[in-house]
């Protein structure tokens, strides 16, 4: 198992990465000091196949343990499911020095993790992501949320989790489709902060399709690694940390307006990543051949880099909701050739009529 | 205008103390760097008293301001109010930048403040509290929260304002009924922290029933001393904070049971305090003399101290719910004789037999 720290003065945590390590959480969680009940949320498909694994680990360790499900889907990220989970955990008896176990992807997390900031002004919460796109990008940094009719993750906290337990293993059973889209912000990274990671990338297409084990320690870890260092320099992102949206921009406009299910997230990233590239070359922060380099690394993973149909004001709305608009302004994320990046402040029509999208 | 600083690192903030003093909202913001839209979240009666005041200053210093009403009461601090001023907050296009300022009473700041909390993971709030009770503790010190039907704050987070501008002024129109109840958290400090102030308050008795201005600029600059040294010690409540809680056990249990409109939440302290003196000479932590001097300060703001009719099971199920229970006991607050406290961790079934309540 290897061990990544992420420093954040009082709200450091460890990320444990390893294969077959469920079983190893009861302890981890009695090393950093827990107590008292735990809280399991997850959902259906994942319950079935790995709670009773991590529930007989908490057993093991003395902690009380109560199991909460949820439906799965983005769908489902919203205040309903929230609700249901307060009345589950008061039902269960959580006090203050208990705790809450986000067992699944990225909607368990984020959901999850906001319950864990806002029920009694917050209690402890640990992370055990079983999705690539948790894994490698929302179980790190403490961004926690639920979507609102209006737009996607605009209720939330910054919230940090008091550990992280990711068990490669769990991909096995991860469909296709969640895998390949998982990807999207794997490929994120090497294109708007790593170029040597996103080379890796491109060599590894093959191994990191055929889910080889060793392959995918490596790529999680990197990916953590880039993560944690921009999070340690701006928890709540105030700055650098909105390099991490990159992609996100055009990503989160097209899942609203696609409907959730149409379109999961890293699908969605994936053709924000590809409007991007486009918009970068257009501003010249990029060149063609980098450009096309780029929507070829996409493309390698089977995921489309074509935006879907949206009418022009809805697409509009959609980008002047963005989280990161300040006045009228969207800060958008360009990528300055492969591996850098840098932020344009530009109005939502402005970035329509740059992307090139017929729309 | 007396100005207090709550030193809490990166979370520091001011509290502005003066009389007439609402038209300096719009520099005063300026000042601390705050920048485009403003939503003032208020309720009718608030809103028809100062909301233009407020609002003026606030243009006048070139912030874009829109109001957003809550109902009064606190049986609207729930979770429908809250995603009502979640919609509002949308429509007025409010970003990162933008903030909020709760003008109004303990239910508004803590409502609002939750928004703030929640809102695109969290933008800058200000606090305009215009009751006793908002002035002299639930504006000060980060607690937000909206309450559940299961219980008073049960969801919430700590999240501190950028400011605080109190106005004493503001109490004048205040509804006795209201004044009076917010004695109850003044006596507290008194109780549970300070002889010296608990003494100041028997010899000012009559000045404070008259709303006489120096005097009451005195005493809410001394709560908010006491409760700023409390919290920048213990921010999140993991020890010291709990004092702040002295006679809200019971208060909070009988609050819950009674309905909030039948008890509103100070008479419900108020309650809760003399409960407290009691366990607290029960269990031998100060005298009869004492306790009687507590009660008797308690009555002569003409705030009640006997307990209303609860029934066993339900109010020991309420206090079970107690925010500070740990485990199956309950963090006690006692007072050790006047002006310093102790905690005991007591069951429920305990804490209602030494009580002496006939439930």
């Amino acid at each position: 198992m290897s061990v990544l720290t992420v420093h954040l003065a009082d709200n450091s945590y460890d990320i444990h990465i390893g294969a077959d390590s469920l079983d190893t959480l009861g302890r981890l969680c009695e090393q950093i000091g827990l107590t008292s009940r735990a809280a399991v949320v997850t959902n259906p498909t994942v319950n079935r196949l790995y709670g009773s694994t991590v529930r007989t680990s908490l057993e093991n360790s003395g902690f009380t343990v109560s199991v909460i499900e949820i439906p799965d889907g983005e769908e489902h990220k919203n205040a309903a499911t929230l609700s249901a989970v307060y009345d589950a955990l008061i039902e269960a008896g959580l006090d203050r020095k208990s705790f809450i176990v986000a067992l699944g992807g990225g909607v368990v997390g984020d959901l999850a993790g906001f319950a864990a900031a806002t029920y009694l002004r917050g209690i402890p919460f640990v992370q055990v992501p079983t999705t690539l796109l948790a894994q490698v990008d929302s179980s790190v940094g403490g961004k926690t949320a639920i979507d609102h009719p209006r737009g996607k993750n605009l209720i939330g906290a910054f919230y940090q989790p008091r550990l992280v337990l990711i068990d490669v293993v769990t991909l096995s059973t991860l469909p296709e489709r969640e895998y390949r889209a998982g990807m999207a912000e794997v490929i994120k990274y090497g294109v708007a902060l790593d170029l040597a990671f996103f080379e890796w990338l491109e060599e590894q297409t093959a191994n990191i399709t055929l889910l080889e084990q060793e392959c995918l320690q490596t790529l999680i870890r990197r990916c953590c690694e880039i993560k944690a260092r921009v999070v340690e320099q701006d928890e709540k992102e105030s700055g650098l940390r909105a390099v991490l949206n990159y992609g996100h921009t055009f990503g989160h406009a097209f899942e609203t307006l696609a409907g959730y299910q149409q379109l999961v997230h890293g699908e969605a990233v994936a053709v924000g990543m590809a409007v991007s590239a486009r918009i970068s070359c257009m501003l010249g922060h990029c060149g063609v051949a980098e450009k096309e380099r780029i929507t070829a690394l996409i493309s390698s993973f089977r995921l489309e880099t074509a935006a879907p149909h949206a009418e022009r004001e809805k697409l509009a709305a959609a980008l002047a909701l963005d989280k990161k608009s300040c006045n009228d302004t969207v800060g958008f994320i360009c990528n300055m050739g492969i591996g850098n990046y840098a932020v344009e402040q530009l109005v939502p029509e402005k970035l329509l009529a740059l992307s090139g999208l017929e729309v």
